[in-house]
């Protein structure tokens, strides 16, 4: 196996990086890495990885059709050599919008595939299971037909990193009723239901998806993109506020004495940094994006992620689900 | 002033409606209610206010279509009611999607207004201020202009119920910066920027909704459902995840001792029954559907917040900014 991995763009430079692939490789001798960036900074990574030197990145806020032509950039290098050495995942931390852009134009769509889709996990009420929901901010909107795709690219997530045989599917909709929703929802309920797609169960609301009976939510990116924020804005409201709580007088700080190990636990389910990253699926490689903001931790949890994927073949997963299962209309 | 209430259609019963309008006519009693429902129910409120009988009521899940002909119901009759005695507002518990059909039709929406909104204050990170959110679910989409009429109704819900004479305003996206989004959240922002729309801030995102800065955010119906079902969802499974950490041991339940007047007022914060409900606007008279599972208290801080709509007459506040500031194409 080969892990293509980007080590410039991230918010916290690329130390981080060096240190996950450190780690990486020692739990993973096996797997070859390419690591792209900075020749200085990754020196010490030469012994243990293949360190391609790049002159520069790509910024934060790249336009779409800028990225193309940064081809010196980290990213692109990266993006380039995942191509030519026909590697099975790519790792970074850097742009979103430009790694949306360029990993799509570089790495190509699925035969088939109409849009690539963000995916992430999300962590539940029921301890250590996550919901896997999608497209969490790849597109802006989404016909039905690439809402119907969504499901089986998020079966086929869940299968390969979580194992679940037969995930079930829900749609998010703004009821849980046959017929409820947008032009676009109620088509790709038609499109689930008549093709009998495997493990479908309807329509989920947005207040019941954390809930941890749901396996995978198929939404739209905008929408997608406002639950991953909502969810993400809500849940630092509300430790914030416990943390002044917490920290009122000397008897909440006692109180807080008695349940800290238990508020560190929830602080880490609800953190999303544990999960890795967005993957990007409906592309011919496996293709993380780490958040910007990542740690070592972070980034080695988006490693370990790709690698898991890659073993698990979740492309061919997608390849054949799309195969067997065209949307009928 | 004059408030229509229907009594029926709550999951609890006319019972809280009637000890809610009890309360409401001690504090108010220069305010004429005229409340509709089952005659023996409500035969307590003889003295107090003009009570009409009704011999059903619209069930929760009644289609659009089926509304309108349920002549005899508690609703009905009571939109009717306020058409006919010219009365200032209509308060109901009964099903949302019954009232947001039958209203707008019977009320009328207000000319030039194309679409209805149901708008909702959101608790935020500062205490006592909430942000006011539309549409969060009139709509299953909507376009560019609708959003931008959203603006007004937002703004001048703003000023009505909460005085503040210049609030700012966002329009939700995936991303901050100009440029962004879906093709109607780009018209829109057009539509604001150009029209130079009064405290017209930009974008906003999901994450940053509830931190206390934004006074009117505004949304598709779509989007705007799942920020509010997504943000309930969150905070019920971290309270949730809470109430077990604290519930563990004998030492957490110390803990909780000490910090249980916290979690009170926070759960108190969180709690969406204190604002009563979500108003239909763009329609010609105030008309407030309150929660399903209202409880007396509840229902008397819809009856609050429609009594103060009413005095400071949201409904000629919109209808001047539509006049003044139709969007420019």
């Amino acid at each position: 196996m080969k892990i293509v991995v980007d080590a410039m763009g991230g918010d916290n430079g690329s130390k981080i990086v060096v240190d996950a692939l450190v780690e990486f490789k020692k739990e993973n001798p096996s797997v070859d890495i390419v690591v792209v960036g900075d020749e200085n900074e990754l020196s010490s990574l030469k012994d243990i990885c293949e360190v391609v030197p790049s002159q520069s990145q790509v910024p934060m806020d790249a336009k779409a059709l800028d990225v193309m032509r940064m081809k010196d950039s980290s990213m692109l290098i990266a993006l380039n050599k995942t191509v030519e050495e026909d590697a099975d995942a790519v790792v970074t931390c850097g742009s979103t919008g430009g790694f949306l852009s360029a990993s799509t134009l570089m790495l190509k769509l699925i035969p088939g595939v109409k849009r690539a889709a963000f995916v992430a996990p999300f962590p539940t009420a029921i301890k250590g299971k996550k919901v896997v929901i999608l497209d969490v901010g790849a597109n802006n909107e989404n016909t039905s037909d690439e809402l119907y795709q969504f499901g089986y690219m998020g079966r086929a997530y869940c299968q390969a990193v979580y194992g679940i045989e037969e995930p079930n599917v829900f749609l998010l909709n703004n009821g849980t009723e046959e017929g409820k929703g947008s032009p676009a929802v109620k088509e790709a309920y038609t499109l689930f239901k008549k093709s009998e797609f495997p493990g479908f169960m309807g329509n989920i609301e947005a207040r019941t998806v954390l809930n941890g009976l749901a396996d995978v939510v198929v939404c739209d990116g905008f929408s997608g993109n406002t639950l991953l924020k909502g969810t993400e804005g809500t849940a630092s409201l509300i430790m914030n506020e416990f943390k002044k709580i917490l920290r009122k007088n000397w008897w909440t700080k006692i109180g807080y004495i008695h349940i800290r190990k238990g508020v560190k636990e929830l602080r880490e389910t609800l953190d999303y940094k544990s999960v890795g990253g967005a993957m990007l699926l409906g592309i011919n490689k496996v293709a993380v994006k780490a958040h910007g903001n990542s740690d070592a931790h972070t980034f080695l949890c988006a490693l370990d992620v790709a690698k898991k994927l890659a073993e698990n073949d979740v492309v061919t997963k997608i390849k054949e689900g799309l195969g067997v299962h065209e949307p009928e209309q």
